[in-house]
Parts: C-alpha cells; structure tokens; sequence
C-alpha cells in the first residue's frame, strides 16, 4: 500500500562519461600549438562580427576553451569582474551560457532580462545606456531584435561588448561554438593542409538570409574553404541570400551551393547543421515539413548532425542516442568557448595561460 | 518647522536575541549524535519527495542544518558552484531561501523566473532543458506548476534536482524546514524512544490531497509515528485525501483523525500548523472563514504555531509577539536546512564535518 | 565584394581618461580628513531620508567613496555578505548601480525585480516579507512607489534597510550621489568656512513638491547654506512646494527663491542641476518645453550640468562633449558613494580604513 518510490529516485545521477568525455578536447590541444598573441590581440575588442575573426584567432580560442575543458581547477581569473547581461530579447540557452562561463571563471553578473523593468521603457537612448553600463561593468553581453543597437551602443562604450545576437544579423559566438564542436570532432580540419581524406562536406538546413546563427557560421567557414569541400544549403529557397552575401563566401573560396531535397544530400554529409528558426521581422516561421531528421534519414555512418539548440520538432529525439548526437557536446561547448572569448577579451588571458610581458602592454 | 526624523531612523535596527539565538540549535545538536554516512549517500541524488528521507537522514539533515546555524564562520564549501533555480510558477520565499543558502555556502546562482524569457516559451522540452542544466549548473531547483516536469526532467539530468514544489504534490525541502523546526523545538522527539510525556500532539489545518506542503509534512511525519500521539487534521472536508493517502499513512503507524472543529480541537495542541492555500488545478482556494487563528484562540499554554507563509488572513499578526509564533524560527530554519542538503547534494560534506575518507568513492 | 568590418570593430575601446581619472577624487580626499567615527555611527542604521545625514557624515562618506574610487585593488570588506535588492518600481540606473556597488566590494546580490513572481502577488504584508529579508540577506535595498513602503518594512526589519525612491517622497542615495559629484568638482565646499570666491550659485530645474530626487537634494543641501550663495528653483509653478517643504529650507539659513526663465538664470549658474521625470500618482509628466538645455543655452564658463539621468529630450547629447558634462562623472560616482554608504551599514568600515577599537562595540 505504501506508495513506491519512483524508479529515477534510487540513485545518484551518473555522469554519461562518453559525452562529458576530456579525449575530444584533448585531441584539440594536441593539435594547436599554444600562441596567446591572437588572445591578447581580443583585450578590450568589442566582438560583434564573424567577421572579426582569423583562422589563427579561432584556432587559439578553441584551443583556449579545450584547456578550459580539460583542466576544471584553474584559478579563477575573473575574480572581482562583472559581466552586464542586456538581453532585450527573450533567451534562456545563450544567457545562461554566458552567466554560466563567467561564473566558472570567478565572476559575478548582473543580468538585465525585461525591457519593461527598464530605463529603456523611459526612452534612454542606448548612449546613454552605454555610458552607465561604463561605470557599472567589465563587460556587456547584448541580445537587442533591432539589428543597429549594438553599434549604437559601441558608440559610447569604453568597456567590451560581446553580440549575443543582433536581429537576423549575426550571432558570432554561436559559430564560434559551432567551430568548436566540428574541430573536436575532427581536429585535422585546423591543419593549414588538410588531407582530402580529412576534408569535411557540411550541410545547413537553414535560410542564411534570414538567420543570425548561419549567417555567422557561413563566413566563420568561408575561412576554410581548403577544409570543407563543399558547403550546401538546404532550404525550401532558390537564392535565399541577402545581396552580396553568396558572392562574397564565393569570393573567400568556399564552395557552396542551394539543394532543396534533404534526404538526397544526407547520405554525403560528414556534418549535417540544422536550424529551427528563421526570423521574419519581429517573429519567425518554422522550416519546412520536408527539412526535419529523425533516426531513419538516410545518415552517413559516422556523420554528426548539430543544431544550436532550442530544438523544435526539426530534429527528433530519437537521434539522441545515436552517434550522430553532437549537438548536446556542442551545447557543452558553448560554456567552454565563451570562458575562452571572456577571459581575453577582459584581458585576463595571462592569468591562465603562459604570456610574454611584451605581449601585455 | 524642521520635519522632525522618523522615530525608526534614530537608531540602528537592533536583533531579536529571543527569536535569533543559537540555544536551540544548540540543543538539537546536543541531541543527535554525527554521523556522516547519511549526508555521503546523498551526494548527486534528486531531492523528489518526502519518501526519499529516513529517519537517520532527516536527522543528520537536521543537525548539519543546527551546525550551519550555530557557526557562521565555516569556511564555504561550495565556492565555484553554481545553483540553478528554475521557477517556473511565481515563488519569492522558496526561490530566495535557496539563492540565500548557496551564496551563504560561497557559491552562484542563476535564475530563470519568468517563463516568458526562456526558451520554454519556444516549446524546448524539459528534456533538453535539462541537458543544457548539465552543462551550466551544478545543481538545480525546479518549482513548476506540472507534478510531472520534475521527472521529466530528471529524465535527462545529470546532476542533482531537488524539487521545490511540483503542482500539488510534494515539496519535501519544506517539510524538512517544518521537521527541523519542531525538533528545535522538542530535540527529544528525535530520541529512538520517546517517554510518553515528551510526546506532542500535532493539528494540521490543511487539506492533505490539495496541498503539497501538508502532503509532504505527513509522509515524514509518519517516520515518528512513535513520537507522536496523534496527528489532527482539521480540514471542511471529511475524507480529505487522495486514494491510498490515509492508508499509506496508517500502516506506518500513524494515529491520523479529521476534525472540522479547530476551536475543539486547539487545547489539546501542542503543534499547530496553519497553511493558507489549497491548489485547486491552476488557481488556489483559500482555507474556510472558520479555520483561523488569532490572540483569542483557545491555544493551549506553551504550544506552538507553525505555517509555511507567505500568509493571509488565516493567521492573524496579533500572535507574532507572543510565545506561540514558531513560524518566524521556522523559516529562519528554512536556509539553514537548505544549506545542509545542497552541501550534501553536491558531495561536499567533508568540507564541512569530518568524514572518514573510504566514506567518499 | 568582402562586406567592409565596420569600423568601430577595428580596436579596442579606450578609456577616456580625461572623464574616469582619478585626480577629481584624490583633491576630495585630500580636502576632508579621515575620521571613521561618522561611518562607525552608520552600522546596522536604515537609510531612509536625506534628513539623516549631518555635514561631518556626508564629508566622510564622500571621503570613503573617494579612497574606492581611486583605490580599485582594496580587499572586498563585504565577502560572503548578501544584499536584496527589492524593486518594487522599475528602474535599472538604480538597481544595478547598487548591484555593481555590492559586487564590487565582493558580495553577493539577489533580487526581486518583477512583483508579479513574488508572494507579493499573493497579498503578503511588508511586514512579512521584512521577516523574511531579516532571515535571507544581510541588508535590503527597497524601491517602491508607495511612500509609506519604507516605513512598513522597517517596522519588522533587523537587518538594514536603504531607500533607492519611496513614491515622490526621497531618494536619499541619489542626493549623496549629487553631492560627491559636486564635491569632486570644488571641494572646498567641503571646508567650515568658504571664501566669498568660492561659493556656489545652483539652480535646480525640478519640481520640489513632486521629485524625490530634488527633495532629497534640497535637504542635503540645506546643510550648505554657507557655501551656496543661492539655490534657484527653475520650474513652471509659482510656489512648487509641499506644505513646509520650503520653510524647513529657510529655517536652516537655505537661501532659496523660484524662477521661472532658464535662460535668464543660466549666465549666473554655477552648477546647473536639470531633472525630466514629474511623478504624478502612479504616472509622470515631462518637463515643460523652455525647460530644457542644449550646446546653445547661455551657460556660465566653467559651470557644470548634473541630471541624475536616464534623461529624455530636457538635456540634448550635443552637450556630453562639452566642459559642462559633470552628469557622466556624476553617473560614475553613484557606485563608489553606495560602496561607501553599504559599507558603512553593514557595519565593514574597520576592513577599509583605520578604526580604533573602541569605536567598534
């Protein structure tokens, strides 16, 4: 008669050791040298664009997150710092993730999540904004619908600034953590020369005219035409780009091309990038009822499929347990990269790793 | 014509030693003895239910809670920590009680408090929810309005939860709050064997299968059912339970009675415990006109009064100075017990008291 | 074809040392002598109104907020202590400034935002809620549009309490705020005697009757009647006082008198302090339109504007690069002044500055 305990309730919960595993970030260190120049280079940097970003530059904050992610007890460097978090659009995943890094890293944060308990409801101008957030923070991390606010708020900031996603713009820390989770599944692909065994083929199930997180990830990749061999776009468009956009990935060297039949494409896809979202003005419109995967698509064996995560019906659950799941590794990543990115960009990159003096100016 | 000061702005606002003093705690410490076996065992396991709890458990839960009350200056034992608390039904008291607790220990916290700035409101399953917990937090508290998202999410959990109120079933951190308190009051109640004159008689004025406050006090109250003498419920309904409830409770010894008299009832009291709210679905319905207490009732001398709070008008503030108002202790108790369980929780128990080392795989 | 980076991506933001240096506070500091018995006095004491404030405890604080100001490296003297900040009132400017205040003396913060989440909604009485702060916090900062809020709470508080705005009432902390930023701009109004030469000519555009932050002001300086030649109040009504509001100014030898032409006044200004916000009940109304200043108002050379901000259309951003721009300096010290304020309340003076003993009880 005494009511069971629910089966859950037995037992401490275990750590999956295959997924929280330290050997793909490993692999990662073993296969970029250590070179804080391109860390250092990030102090005081607002980060607002793919754009800004190199190969060497992304190799040495991969590299930095991967010791991050294997090295649980280093000193906190972030001691005494505080982050700003404006998000004036709703998020919980990417907020959390920066709250979350910068907590790791000894930090406190203040979070500002409702435009309605705001200054910003008076009319402030994001001037204004940025001049109060000058005197209260180390750093600011925005989320604003409205495309042009961050540079708005660039204006008049003396304190770095990080693009949590501008509008249908770009969302360059998510392609960051995008490249983090492809290079720890195959490092070889950071190799200046990669072996055409190695090279990768990678389709967007996406509208990269109309999303921040594909927009960012395309020009992050158009940085590695020689590793991937092609890049194709899975959309339910002919030519879903935004003037210029297609000729200049084009013009960096990357082989891109639209296909709409997605089952057709997936069984030479090493890495398969799916979306949920695509922003249509002040809302959004879900993809289409062809563009969805679930354990019986036709996968590549050995492929990975990732998403940035809130997923929607898009991607089934019943991937979960497959080895195709790395978006849940990439979700792991999103901390450990932005620890990375945080801690040069506060200038703290000495604090954790070997830096010449000359270096610290 | 000089505005004279308010009368409470002349002085420094002075502690109550009475009611924030340190005998009692002291007293339960002198009662049980440490062991810390029961703490160990709860390392990485979901806090779910009040069925979870043992009577060893609640008193080395207790006496942690006592040490922890006793002795503000212990080194905290959960610096680089991080707590998520996800409120996704409004709650101020609870929420802050465990925010208080975790920084108290040294540690941080994130919270999600408003469903309408999170990717639930994207419809993100709590499956996934949880696997993005994994990643940033080291423990969660989860209040929501679905008896059944607690385990839903545990599904997919992979550190500790501890739940804060699920719809209308359980909210065992309250009912251990509510145990710590009486044990403050009676240490003796703890004892294996309890003289017949240290015995207390308890009135609950709730309604057993609509409050999840009362339903978690009765399952650990059912552990002292040697302790105990009789359990009232003092209810408007006259089989207020769900299938199996009373049954449960009986055949664990438990002397249990209805009574729609609370003024009958009141002389014989030793433990009187008023709550406010009974769910109904959504909404709440407040307790009858005839269930209250004030200065006038017929309380018995020396008896205490207990409730959850926050409180309406079932309880009248004309108690609050008298010898009666155990409810301000009991949620003073209410961070200490918190501290206790997380610092157990998150397996860092032998930070705080002397754990032999095979105690700790 | 490649999409130019914009050009503020290009490098780091740079201090602007002419605004953030620290010579401004270093000439506060060595004007006023260090004397902790003023901010010794302030341990465990509620903030409440701008009438609790003497010439010896303003100069003190301000010193105090003046040695943070120009010493970022000091140990944080409020480690492990928590501060809930309880705004029941939208505001940002206020909230995170006490925020930033908190961390950075290395505490930690929790908030109540969003009465819609918390037992507030629920009809639990301040008197409660103060119980429960009493419990989960180490000092409470309350904003509420109700002026009677501060004083309810305070009824049942143990813990101390600051004003951040009670309705139209005070706003006490601003006015310190207002009067270290003037301080730091001619600290010799800080001396027992001020020069003919050195005295101060202030117009206030403002409403005394219906802006805390002006009446809290108008307190303080009332305690400076020798170093202010005249206050000018600027506004469109004839006698915009409360019922002895303005009689309580003269009694303390205030040399006060309404104006209602800006620009008549503007050329024998000293300082200039300009406000947008009018609350009316539960709304506001604007300034009116000859009320407002821009690069082209006859300001006297060499005097400074100050609006405690977010400012709206009374106050043109074509003077932020001008000489008169003391309210992005004034911003600035609002966190070192509530440093210097917490400090003292919560009674962690002896951690920053040398203090006897015996003044310690």
């Amino acid at each position: 008669m005494v009511k069971p305990l629910h089966p859950l309730l037995r037992n401490p919960v275990i750590p999956a050791k295959w997924r929280d595993g330290i050997e793909r970030p490993q692999r990662l260190l073993d296969q970029v040298e250590e070179d804080p120049r391109y860390l250092v280079d990030l102090a005081g940097m607002p980060i607002v664009s793919a754009r800004q970003f190199t190969r060497d530059r992304i190799a040495q904050v991969c590299r930095l997150a991967a010791l991050y992610e294997t090295s649980p007890n280093l000193f906190p460097p972030l001691k005494g710092k505080i982050l700003i978090n404006a998000f004036y659009e709703p998020s919980t995943r990417t907020r959390l993730s920066f709250e979350s890094a910068w907590h790791r890293l000894g930090g406190d944060v203040m979070s500002i999540t409702d435009p309605a308990t705001t200054g910003i409801a008076k009319g402030e101008s994001l001037g204004d904004v940025a001049e109060m957030f000058n005197h209260y923070g180390d750093v600011v991390v925005l989320r604003d619908r409205n495309e042009d606010a961050v540079y708005e708020m660039l204006d008049g900031l003396r304190i770095p600034i990080i693009n949590a996603g501008n509008g249908v713009d770009e969302h360059p820390t998510q392609a960051l953590t995008d490249m983090f989770a492809i290079f720890k599944w195959r490092p070889q692909l950071l190799a200046e020369h990669v072996a055409d065994g190695d090279k990768a083929r990678i389709g967007i199930i996406g509208v990269p005219n109309k999303m921040r997180t594909v927009r960012s990830l395309l020009i992050m990749l158009s940085l590695y035409a020689h590793a991937f061999e092609e890049v194709v776009v899975i959309c339910e468009d002919d030519h879903p780009y935004d003037q210029g956009q297609l000729e200049e990935l084009q013009q960096e060297g990357l082989n891109i091309r639209v296909s709409q039949s997605l089952n057709k494409e997936l069984p030479q896809l090493d890495v398969v990038y799916i979306n949920s979202i695509a922003w249509v003005g002040d809302t959004f419109e879900r993809m289409g009822e062809d563009l969805k995967l679930n354990a019986k698509s036709p996968l590549k064996p050995g492929s990975i499929i990732m998403h940035p995560l809130a997923r929607g019906k898009e991607l089934s659950t019943d991937l979960d347990n497959t080895e195709h799941n790395w978006y849940f590794a990439q979700a792991r990543g999103a901390v450990y990269i932005r620890m990375a990115l945080l801690t040069s960009v506060v200038q703290r990159v000495q604090h954790v790793i070997d830096t010449p003096d000359e270096l610290l100016s």
